[in-house]
């Protein structure tokens, strides 16, 4: 499996994309080409003495690009030279600008026959495993027909990355009954009904941390305001926790409640995600954490690795053959 | 002061309610009437020896009722019975069902004069001090003018109830920058910035509890989304630290951490709140948490009386005087 690594985004910078592509080449035997400026890579890479292609790139195409702009004028950049390159290889890793991959992805890649919009979907740790929030982001006016295609894509990854055979979709709202929600939410619930996958009705943001469904569908307005509200809350309740428990435990207490609390931090750290698939493209795209370390690059190659074998293209492809 | 108190809507019984309103009365000063089935009350007061003025209301509108058509139709409810009787009375507090509260409110009681619609502000913790969140649930689908008038509401009593001069504003979205969001919060934006307030800008999620803001501006979707999924996830963190740390303590350290840790867990409390005011009404009317006890009846009593004392309806009138 060929895949493009993107050197630039990292906050660790270029020597950790470096890094994390030749772990995904060594451990899980995957072709890597770097993107990025050869003038900069070529000295790491002998530094490290190991060899790889690279695709040269001198541009970069920060978060403060206005992404559409940013795809058309900066064709000398790491995601316009990669997507210009993507139809010799199977797939794309990044830790860039999320708009640009998606604006790449719909204007160079190009979107699966009958998907309307790119989405952007991002598991959401429970009780026992993820449930996969889509849109977390891409698409911040959507209407109805748009969240059934989410739905579809949704079940479909969650088919082919944990084998789990009828997702349960649920979706996200402001109580269980059919009656309730917004305009579109309404709307949404009865073509849910018929669309083709299991859909399981009305989900509250209460009961997200429960696992009551394995796809939550909702617009990117929305999804995108849930993944930060959790990400400050549980900042926010664990700096409370901290200040106002931990530094006042005795020195052995606060010793053994470290020992626990360490492994439960990092249950919840990105990191071990491996970054999030872009969907209804033509191609398989991660986008990774701007912290990624190595690891987290090799693990999203891993993550894109078992995307590719069990085909999540063509079961996409399948999946929409059909639609109007 | 004259307060109506629904003895209806309590997980704890009317009982409770009861009790509530002896405790406003006792510790408040306050003149309590009592609404409800006099037939259950009347022993309860004697059995406690003392007396309070009832209105007799034998119907209940419980959460599963359509409000609208409670509202209509079940004329002898203790909210129906209450809202014909306001024009006596300086403000009801009720643990009944929000809809049903929000509908008499506006069917009954009416709207401000240029208040297009009553709106549900929710207090959020934050480091220091809460954020006002507004609307957090009454209207599910809204236009840019009703969003401006949310934060004209807001501003309002976070002056009125915390004496703040100019309450910084925010508009909730999915990031700081002008041109972020969907098609209602890009226009609410610039509308935001001509009006009478103090508007700081856009305000991500994940700033929420830094108190970057006084008030936080959004749709009811988009804060009853916010509220459950803050609900759900402080729970859901509380029980992976109880059985992933806590659990496994030695007893002398698991000790110590349960003495600082309860005082935190009771900070997040919402019976130290007292209670929701319903913003727009011509009447202070407060929806106060069906899990309410005495306490938090008590305390949605102070709570409206501070409102009542500064004049919180005279200013929100004069603060939409002149409005088209």
């Amino acid at each position: 499996m060929k895949i493009l690594f993107d050197t630039a985004g990292l906050d660790l910078g270029l020597e950790e994309a470096i890094e994390g592509a030749i772990l995904a080449r060594d451990e899980l035997g995957i072709e890597p080409t770097l993107v990025g400026n050869e003038d900069l890579i070529k000295p790491i890479l002998e530094k490290l003495g190991t060899k790889m292609n690279i695709l040269d790139a001198k541009d970069i195409i920060s978060n403060d690009d206005e992404p559409a702009f940013a795809i058309r004028r900066k064709k000398d950049s790491t995601i316009v030279v990669a997507f210009n390159n993507l139809n010799d290889y199977d797939a794309f890793i990044s830790c860039g600008s999320t708009g640009a991959l998606l604006a790449g992805g719909m204007f160079i890649s190009g979107r699966i026959s009958n998907v309307k919009r790119a989405v952007l979907p991002t598991p959401i740790p429970t009780i026992n495993g993820n449930t996969l929030l889509i849109d977390s982001g891409a698409n911040m006016d959507v209407d109805v027909e748009l969240l059934v295609q989410f739905a579809k894509l949704g079940s479909v990854l969650k088919n082919v990355s944990e084998g789990i055979e009828n997702p349960r979709v649920g979706l996200l709202n402001v109580g269980v009954e059919e009656n309730k929600g917004n305009a579109i939410t309404k709307e949404a619930f009865s073509k849910l009904k018929e669309a083709d996958i299991n859909f399981i009705g009305n989900i509250e943001a209460r009961d997200i941390n429960k696992h009551v469904c394995d796809v939550l569908v909702c617009d990117g307005f929305v999804g995108n305001i849930i993944l930060k509200n959790t990400e400050g809350l549980a900042s926010f309740i664990m700096s409370m926790i901290n200040s106002n428990v931990i530094e006042k435990l005795s020195d052995s207490s606060k010793k053994e409640v470290f020992k626990y609390m360490t492994p439960l931090v990092n249950t919840f750290d990105y990191r071990e995600v491996g970054g999030v698939q872009l969907l209804g493209l033509k191609k398989l795209i991660v986008k990774a954490h701007g912290a990624s370390d190595r690891n987290a690059i090799k693990n999203a190659a891993a993550s894109v690795q078992l995307m590719h074998k069990n085909k999540l293209i063509e079961k996409i492809e399948n999946s929409f053959r059909g639609e109007i």
